[in-house]
């Protein structure tokens, strides 16, 4: 559906790239720094400044249907919680262009996640799961992104919508 | 605000209550067989047909922002979507006592969540958090439960609200 | 379950009052010049600094299914999203209570949703309904409130949770 | 993003068109018999198994911030929670083609709407809005649709996401 954000999301993508040290210092908090996020075991696959996308492998420890081998539906929620926070530090990095890489990062230390929505649509059990968000808009104070979670084929297995506090 | 409903649940409170063999099964489901609960540290403290509450004790692998020692907003929605379902199964099985409390326990096994909310009022900063979790309507096919997450103290950190499939 | 607010709320109750200028503003912008609160007949019967009420009465326009009687499930979540907002300018008079009525007032202008969740619980079929709504946690930036849709004989029919803009 | 649900949403496109009796029997629900949507102003535009469009004018009675002229947010979710119903009620239809299009009709009665979400991204300031629904997913029992509300220029102005019990 988002057809209509198409024309910009084209043209941001041919001009724009981050530096190696804005990508690694996100890489490190996200993946190291926020402890919760290195036990779901997510991982930064892409990362531009209006989309990226992680990867959740499976695990026993994520298991949260004992008799399907199913994840836990919070295993979901708390990825696209997290990756939806991404989406908007990548948007915000953007932004701020100016700055230095470090500085755009203690940004991220401000971010504030206000609510979240998680709509669980088919059972998740995969190998490996797919997490991609995209910013739908990021103003000076409230930021809103929309989330999905894909199975290892490509299948829509839950979508996510959230608003975060950006400062 | 949901005075509405005191009525219903005190006359409730006073004429049921659950074996002990329903409740030691349900804590085995909910606190081991979900792996993803114990990761969390979920503990049930609390079990009635209309109410339940559990606990999660603070520990660096639940950490969010990484600054503050606050616990994950992904830990939080995980532990409110999943005392949300126990409250769900606990009215399921307040409906069905005819049946053996076994049987009663196969029902869990059918439960699944069809969309979450999370508010996030507060920062999760704190020893331990409590959960708690009210059925608002168990219907023969949805289920509606509003989830609260409160510090030590008591303070209101977040609120949750989510449907769930049942049959 | 929002015993964890009483303390507070039933502090304030006993120590803060509106003038009536404030109240008969904020009930002249709410219900006559919010044009659409007028389409859905919302009329304020309460407003307190921490919580207010609201009833619609039932009419044929407000129709959602056509067999039942029952009235559009966008009538409730439209009447919510307004108390909500409501609850939340009341909160924000009550804290700048230094300003006269009519600057205070002005702050409603700056007010917006930045989301909405509503549950529908049951069928709303009745003579006229009651909306409460109460503010969970007011910020510099953001408030957050839960609001319910009543029948005429107190049953909770529908829940509602929102996000809005402060500034 | 939903990027993975085009293989099937193109290859539906192409081998399944709605009789003209039941789309002018689904105009007939939705625009008149359900007098809120009248109230609205609300009209189908377009009509297909897995995505509707509507529009809604903008007038005077729907304002919601008297100093701007833009639509109330109310209105908004309302005409969202509306297009997201009509979307499982035309993939209900396409499910089940071998009936007549009068049978398939009343399988309309037998929706409600679950909850929903609505995330208002920007003003909704415009002579006329577009709104759009797509089934993410049409189980036995529960539907679960995204919803879009644009304006003349395509500007996407608020994101929904709703879930329907089916029956």
């Amino acid at each position: 559906m988002p057809k209509s954000l198409s024309p910009s999301l084209a043209s941001l993508n041919k001009t724009l790239e981050f530096e190696a040290e804005f990508i690694d210092g996100l890489k490190d908090i996200f993946e190291e720094k926020i402890v919760f996020n290195k036990l779901l075991g997510l991982k930064i696959t892409s990362l531009t400044p209006h989309r990226v996308t992680a990867r959740i492998d499976m695990r026993h420890e994520l298991v949260g249907h004992y008799s399907h081998n199913r994840i836990h539906g919070g295993a979901i929620s708390a990825g696209l919680d997290a990756v939806g926070g991404l989406a908007v530090m990548a948007a915000i990095g953007a932004r701020h262009l100016d700055e230095l890489p470090a500085q755009r990062l203690q940004r991220f230390a401000k971010l504030g996640t206000i609510d979240l929505r998680v709509d669980y649509l088919r059972p998740g059990i995969d190998d490996y799961f797919e997490l991609c968000a995209e910013v739908m808009r990021l103003g000076s104070r409230v930021a809103s992104t929309r989330m999905e979670f894909l199975g290892a084929d490509g299948k829509l297995l839950s979508t996510g919508a959230a608003a975060y506090i950006v400062s």
